[in-house]
């Protein structure tokens, strides 16, 4: 992997007795003292993916079984269609028919999907075993993985069933960026870009002026964005833990996100682009709601395309479009009594949540759609 | 139902931001104000089972409906067999497709299979909403519906699959159990004598002395019995909510019990049956380990057997019985590098965790074998 001199660093996520470090650097994962403060229980199990797996699944188990007797991989299809109740049981009968204890410590290594529903299977398995974090996706190295919020999807709607709970580490290995796939890497890129209209807008100007780095996988922006991205994150989680509140600022882009996902069926676009694609779509309704000017809309629509993101809302259905998102977006968690609630921005670096008419959220996908027709 | 002059009682657990009282009493369940402290959200949801349903279910809706503006009410199979993932997911498809927001509440009307489905509903809907309990079987007023233990089964051990999830509140209303069937009302007296042997002698001499009475459902000693149940239970989940130690202590008898579920199938006895035949097995190991007296064995015995519960080991498998049950006990939640580890008592209405060898358990297991073969 890389050789980049990158200095490694530790972000601290604050909450009393659930507080735990984020590690983040390089030549991380595969050695046995990064979990030097994990438990060195009888039994632990590394959960991954087909894609994951068969690049770095006896690495870290080799490491891990300095620390535990008994190192299991369980290994799920990989991708947002199996983040499924099935997939999880899948699990489930591994770890009981290899009789793990509730003192096993579970490891997530992969992206997102695989931390989630690690994460969400360490939650409910004896009603709670320890769990790590072994990000292996931009993606999951600057959101998922940070913060404790687990789940499976429904049918019916996406992280529909889960959990808040907090991992004990978390491990951000950048040497696994080095193998991430192009649309990976672009998928990530919207959640870094998404702490920008929400918290830092001089973080929004780094990211613009290093893309083409960022890009290229150059480690020490890499480790920048990075860091920036899980010292806001931990900021805002620390702050709120179970979203009653702020939390909801970390779902910019994510309301319409989650209906282009659900809409066109999980795993059809990435999570990223469908993020990247809602950003978007979250500032025209700024924009509407005389929030930010069409100049704020103008420059996040070019970051996002600029790194390989969607920008045009994709046809859920001919007959109506903006009726079928609408639909979708009802049963988001941030919905209360049946009116859809979205996360929007002041082009400052503060975000909100606020309810929407429904003919100013229809105006904004046609708006959104039609730019597609257009290009 | 009863005209009897039962005065209502609470009891507190007190666990700091996620204290909730238990009201104990009569005319409770139905009445809007026994709610009163529960957010008046706009949506509730009702779970109940095939049961328990058609005699309280509208009863309770028509209460409910006085504080939020849609109450649905969404009836499970009855019993034991049908804890399961898919019931669960029953339940997920009628709250999502009545686009349920994150502050619905979900009340359970039923026993221990009911509330420990629908707190787990509870703690996994959208990551966690409120929810009541509302339990109508004396199990779950005395055991179940205290403590905030959820789970589901799964088919390699019982409650493998849960959270640790609070309800805002438990309401014991002792009408509901003047139409239990007999055989759930000695099951439910299973979970009332466990408190004697593990925290007060005293209480085991009441229930020895008033046991007709309460077979006879007399509110009055009703009242008592779940009244002192309830007490010890919220001292002990008050000490260790999360059973990282003290809380295993409930725990006595269930063991056995769980490997006499799983193994005859779930729903062959009822879950207080195979706890009552449970108790009497780790009777038998406390004596084997010469904690207590063979005096104290067959005290236990008699008062199991006149609750009308099972003192005899079912036989799980012809070939090798004692290996069967071992094989079922090697996947409790207790057991730690799979030594099983049992709940073992004193005598003196003190109880703690211990491993025993398997051939003393072997031994214990035939014993109370061959006690059936001379019935």
């Amino acid at each position: 992997m890389s050789d980049s001199p990158v200095a490694n660093q530790t972000v601290s996520i604050s909450l009393g007795e659930r507080s735990y470090p984020i590690r983040i650097g390089t030549r991380l994962f595969d050695q046995a003292d990064t979990y030097a403060h994990i438990g060195s229980s009888a039994q632990a199990v590394v959960v991954t993916n087909t894609t994951v797996g068969p690049l770095y699944a006896a690495r870290l188990q080799a490491a891990l079984q300095l620390r535990h007797r008994q190192v299991q991989v369980v290994t799920l299809p990989d991708g947002e269609a199996f983040k499924t109740w099935e997939s999880l049981n899948h699990l489930f009968d591994a770890v009981l028919a290899a009789e793990c204890d509730r003192k096993t410590v579970f490891y997530a290594l992969g992206g997102g999907v695989v931390g989630d529903m690690t994460g969400f299977a360490a939650a409910c398995y004896m009603r709670g075993v320890p769990f790590v974090q072994v990000p292996t996706t931009l993606l999951a190295q600057v959101d998922s993985s940070v913060g404790g919020k687990t789940a499976i999807n429904h049918p019916l709607g996406k992280n529909m069933i889960g959990a808040f709970y907090q991992p004990q580490l978390v491990v951000c290995d950048l040497d696994t960026l080095q193998t991430l796939p192009p649309r990976e890497l672009s998928a990530g890129l919207a959640e870094v870009i998404k702490y920008g209209p929400i918290a830092d807008m001089t973080f929004l100007s780094w990211i613009e002026a290093n893309l083409d780095t960022l890009l290229e996988r150059d480690p020490q922006a890499l480790a920048y964005a990075v860091r920036r991205s899980c010292e806001i994150k931990a900021w805002v989680v620390g702050q709120d833990e179970r979203e009653t509140g702020l939390r909801a600022i970390l779902n910019f882009g994510h309301t319409f996100g989650h209906a282009i996902e659900a809409g066109l069926g999980y795993g059809e676009w990435l999570h990223g682009e469908a993020v990247g694609c809602g950003m978007v779509m979250a500032a025209h309704l700024s924009a509407e709601m005389g929030l930010v000017p069409s100049t704020f809309v103008e420059r996040l629509t070019a970051l996002v395309r600029a790194s390989g993101l969607p920008v045009t809302a994709p046809m859920l259905d001919p007959q109506d479009n903006a009726g079928r998102y609408l639909a979708l977006m009802r049963v988001d968690k941030k919905a209360e009594a049946g009116a859809i609630r979205f996360i929007v921005v002041d082009g400052l670096g503060n975000a909100c949540l606020r309810a929407a008419d429904d003919l100013v959220v229809r105006r904004v996908i046609e708006r959104c759609s039609l730019v597609q027709q257009k290009a």
